[in-house]
This record gives structure tokens, C-alpha cells and sequence, in this order.
């Protein structure tokens, strides 16, 4: 499958805490062809520590994304880029800020789920698409594929927001927090001043390792690991799963992305636009919303109230919650049934859109 | 209510890794009065972090151990010891080595369940008591009374494992692992020498805000805090309460402890003494076992195994899985209805032992 790495810069991005950081660079890769009319395009949206490289060998998504496959790449133009905030490409705390020369570490400005968005949203621009036909993304993805239909309802036809919430419960902050402060007990981490030094390897293995445990479910741990020790070794098979987790983690992942990008998370709350209802009302965008039943991170009652609310106001809207026990990791490794359903779904959001025109969507 | 704390000395304590312990304290308190036949003795065991002081103001189980209470010290005489390995007056890694002057630190030796049930049946002999109405305890106190049932059997009427478990999952020593990583990746940690020194706060700290989340639910925590800010601050009240419990924590609990008490419950498993139905078989030991519907760090499933094994030997057997919210904190904090199970368990308990004599059971 040929993929396209790039990068794209813009002028500036005004952000929601007032400050507009100028310039922008947007790390980006695509994934099949772009028609004529431009009116395959998939904005795919990762999660916390995904990148903009979702398909292809050692893709984030390469299961879900390629000839044949759910999002299949021999109809559509799949695209995918980092977000604001990140440290593989897009501009971040770790990018170089123009007016010091020096890293930005903890002085960049505080960034949204809203910011990413609208930093895709001048990505899309750029590559001159008026619509896309879909939005999909799963966890902080997914958040974002809400943003994106609720923001700019008339630029998206479809969303697929998988295994989200809507805001962040005080669990799931929670398990961000005690990420976040591992990182900033690590006195690596120097206020966030490492660049020239040591990371703070130590603190974000730690934050890293909660993490995992909260992508798996009792049961898939139970599967993977049981109780059995490691060959030779004093330690459980667990212990040195989140050893390895943790200390691969460190080689490709910025702490202070951590910390921004989290944040970003725990602060969305698309309900402080208004009343989901609300917000859903004389929306044309069609929905599939999948949700797994061992996700305890983003349980199915998170979007059951998506799906609710979607449907009080008569939208387009299909859900599915899959069986698995794979826990919230599920949206990144059970392929098969996601993949039949989001293939089903864009195959009947084309005819539709086919059948309207080039404007594809029921607007 | 009268409480009574001590210090018990014993010459020595064989612990299971082959090393022998000489001398070894071990801390406790007593609540209510020993009768003249010494037949109302109950040992009550603590969880992960708890300590010798269970009733009275500031006792972790002063809800459920009092005149009227569940554990009722009008009738009863309720004993409870710090567990080997604590730090709040048992021999622990922050003892002194007799051998070199200096605290154990790492040095001390890896130490098990068995040995702390060990040390607590020295403690019962030394009041005199031969044998106990009953041991009762949550979460790692809950491993103990089991412990206890399974190798004094003629030593104890009734055991009460509550919110507990015969042996950890890989989830659960994936979060302790997490713990004892935050611990050891702190400097001041030191390779455990940090008692002339600052002690590792910062890991400590980080390791028992984790716990705190796996104490509660998602919705007693949604109840609790929801995604309500801190005034004047920028921050989520869930995230306050986490560093309030953490530093809080570091006032009172010794880091090494915390590695080696940890180690002891990942590694506790009853069934490497054997099935567990072979093992409950012929045991005259009553049960009273209890689980509680939102606690997934012990789900239920795990004491209906213990369950299951007694009824398929015809062990006297009661199982509640009691509703509640507050998750796996639900042991120490909803009382009503545990207190009246507890009370009632008892209450047949002492019945049946002044039917029979002053062996008490069904021995």
C-alpha cells in the first residue's frame, strides 16, 4: 500500500485560550487516492499517544486502514495527522517557539480538543477538501470525530466516534492525573526543561504502565498473563509487560505532550456547548457510534448518552456495542466485526452521497 | 470504649523463604474483655495499609468494632495486630537489623501472607487464647482469615474473608506493580536506604493515589467529585483530593513497606496448598463471605470462587455480594448491612459454640 508522509505549516492557529501560535506545522500521512471531486476523503483521528501514521507497516490503525480492509483504501483517501500538542511532527511542546529559539516545554499555551480540531480543519483546507465524507477516530479520537460534526456539521458527512465519551469522568481523569504527576515527580522532568538533558524516562514509564492497565480489561490480562512468572526471573509476566511498555514508551514519547495532551482531554466537555440534544438538533451528519463491553476506561454507558441524544433529536445514527475482552484496546485490535460495520456504514454513506451529488450527506 | 494497645516480643518467627527472624515485635490493640474461658476472642486483620488501631476515634474499622456494633465489644473481645512487614510497630523493613545496628531497609527478607498469619497465631498464644470465635478481615486482611481457616483449622470457629481473594489476578499486580515502580523510580527511594535521608515522598505519594482510585467506583467517585473545579484554582477536585490522599499517606506509611506487604499479597496464592476444595475439606471452620457489587479491584467473582469450593465440600457457608457504590472502600465504609450480617454471623457463631462447650464449633 503506498502511504505519504508530509508536513504541512500554516501561518498561525488562533487557540481557545486567547493566544494564537504562529506558525503551525501539521504532521500528516494519506493512505489511497483523492477522486476527482474530492469527495472520498477520511479524516482518521488517533488516540492519546497515536501519530499521524495510522496505516501501513507499524500503523496505529494498519488492520482497519488498506485495500479491502474497513477503511479501504481502494475507494477512499484516508488521512491522518498528529495533533496539536504532539511530539511527532505537529507542532508541540517540544516544538522550537520562534520567539525564544529555545523548546517551548510548559509555556505553550494550553491546548483543547477544539484547537486540534480546528488545526485538521485548516489541514483540510489545505488539501482543498470541502467535505469529508467521514470522520473516524476511537478514545481521544473519537472526542474529536464529536467535535468535528457538532463544530462543522456542514464539512463532514458522516462521523464514526468509537469507544468516547463526550467529557471525561472523574475516573478517567484521575488515571491522567496520577500519569501526570509521575512524570512531575521525576526530577528529569525540571519544570518541564529537559530538552537538553534528560527526559524524566522514569516518571513517564511509571505514567505509561497505569495507562496500559486501563486500555486492558481484567479479562484480557487474565488471558495474556495469569499469574505466570517470567522464566528465571523473580517477577510476573505482567510486571515485565509493563516494564517493556513503559521504557518503549519513552523512546518515542514527549512527557510534556503527556501532560498537555491529557489535559486537553480532561478538560473537553462538548455538553458545555449546550444540551447534547441541543447540539445534535438539524445536525446532517450520520452517525456510528461503537462502544465494546469490556471498555471499563470509556464504559458503553458513555455513549449510550451519544447515541441517546442523537436520537431524541431524529438523527442519522447506528450503534453497536461489540463484544469483546479486549477492554478499551478493543478498538485497536478486534478488527473484525468494527471493520465489517464501519465498512457497511462509509459503503452506505457513498451511495447516499452518490446519489444526492457531489455534496454527498443528507444536507 | 476502652482500647488497649501493645507491644508483643517474640525470640524468633521461621519465615517460609528458609530465614528466621529473632527477635520480632508485633504491635496490637484490644477492644472489649476476654471472658474467663477465653472463648470470645476475635481477630480482626487489617487491609494493605492499615494498622494495629482498628477501633475507637481514628480506627479504620471504628465503624464496624464497638459496644452494639458489628463486632460487638459488649459481648466480644476483638484483637488486632500490624501486620509483619508494617511500619507502625510490627518488624518491618524500617526495623532495626539486631545484626548490624541499621534499618533492614531492602535487606529485610521477602516475607508472605503465611508468615504474617505465622506471627498472629504467636500473638494468640501468647494472650492465651487457644482458640478464636472467629478471624475476620477485608482485602488483604480478608487473604489472612482465610490463611488462618485453611492452616489452624482447629484454631478458629469462623473466618469472615471479605471483599478478598484467594490469589491476585494479573490486574491486580499490575497496579501494585505501578505502585512499587512510582517507589523505586523516586531518587530519594535510594535502593531502599532512605532513613537518615528524605524518604521518596514524591513515589510514595504517587503509588497510593493509584490505590485510591482502585478503592473506588467510577460512580462513587462521579458522586463524590463529578467534573466539579476547585474554586479559585485550575483544577478538578478529584485531582486535590488525589494529592491530599497521597501526601497524606507519606506522613504515615514507610515506602519499603509498602514494597515488601505489596510482594506478599501479589504472591499469596491457597491454591498452591492445593484445590481449594481439597483444601476446605473436613474443615470445621464456619464462613461468612462477602463481596460488594462495585468493587472491581475484588470483583465478586473472586469470592464466589471461595464460595463455591466450601459449598461443593459442604462447608458451612454464607455469601453475600452486598449492593453498594463506594467500590472495593465499601469494607470500610458501608456499615449497616455488614454490620448486621456480622453481627448475626456471630451471634449463631457463639450459639452454636455454648450448645457444644467451650471448644466452640462444629469440631
Amino acid at each position: 500500500m503506498i502511504t505519504q508522509a508530509a508536513i504541512a505549516t500554516f501561518d498561525n492557529l488562533e487557540l481557545d485560550c486567547g493566544i494564537t501560535l504562529a506558525p503551525v506545522t501539521c504532521a500528516y500521512e494519506t493512505y489511497g487516492t483523492l477522486n476527482d471531486d474530492k469527495s472520498n476523503a477520511i479524516l482518521v483521528e488517533h488516540a492519546f499517544s497515536g501519530d499521524a501514521h495510522a496505516a501501513g507497516e507499524g500503523g496505529w490503525w494498519s488492520n482497519m486502514i488498506g485495500p479491502g480492509k474497513g477503511f479501504d483504501t481502494n475507494e477512499l483517501f484516508v488521512i491522518c495527522s498528529n495533533v496539536l500538542g504532539g511530539c511527532r511532527g505537529t507542532t508541540g511542546p517540544g516544538s522550537i517557539n520562534p520567539a525564544t529559539g529555545c523548546p517551548w516545554a510548559m509555556s505553550f499555551p494550553a491546548i483543547t480538543i477544539s484547537d486540534m480540531v480546528r488545526l485538521q480543519k485548516k489541514l483540510i483546507d489545505h488539501l482543498g477538501i470541502a467535505r469529508l465524507l467521514a470522520v473516524a477516530g476511537g478514545s481521544m479520537g473519537g472526542m474529536q470525530a464529536l467535535e468535528w460534526a457538532v463544530v462543522y456539521p456542514e464539512h463532514v458527512s458522516a462521523a464514526l466516534p468509537i469507544a468516547t465519551t463526550t467529557r471525561h469522568s472523574a475516573q478517567q481523569i484521575a488515571f491522567n492525573e496520577v500519569g501526570r504527576q509521575a512524570i512531575m515527580a521525576d526530577p528529569d522532568w525540571n519544570e518541564g526543561n529537559y530538552y537538553t538533558g534528560r527526559p524524566p524516562a522514569r516518571g513517564l514509564s511509571v505514567a505509561r504502565m497505569v495507562g496500559h492497565i486501563t486500555y486492558m480489561s481484567d479479562e484480557s490480562m487474565r488471558q495474556k498473563f495469569g499469574r505466570r512468572v517470567r522464566e528465571g526471573q523473580n517477577r510476573f509476566e505482567v510486571e515485565s509487560y509493563l516494564h517493556y511498555r513503559g521504557s518503549q514508551f519513552v523512546d518515542r514519547f514527549d512527557a510534556n505532550s503527556y501532560l498537555y495532551i491529557t489535559r486537553a482531554m480532561d478538560s473537553y466537555d462538548l455538553t458545555q456547548r449546550g444540551a447534547l440534544s441541543t447540539l445534535f438538533e438539524n445536525i446532517p451528519t450520520r452517525f456510528l457510534v461503537l462502544s465494546f463491553t469490556s471498555d471499563w476506561l470509556y464504559p458503553s454507558y458513555q455513549s449510550l448518552e451519544i447515541v441517546s441524544a442523537l436520537r431524541s433529536r431524529n438523527c442519522d445514527v447506528a450503534y453497536c456495542n461489540l463484544t469483546s475482552h479486549y477492554g478499551h484496546d478493543a478498538f485497536l485490535v478486534e478488527v473484525d466485526e468494527q471493520a465489517e460495520l464501519v465498512r457497511g456504514f462509509l459503503a452506505s454513506t457513498l451511495r447516499e452521497a452518490r446519489a444526492i451529488g457531489t455534496g454527498h450527506g443528507r444536507s
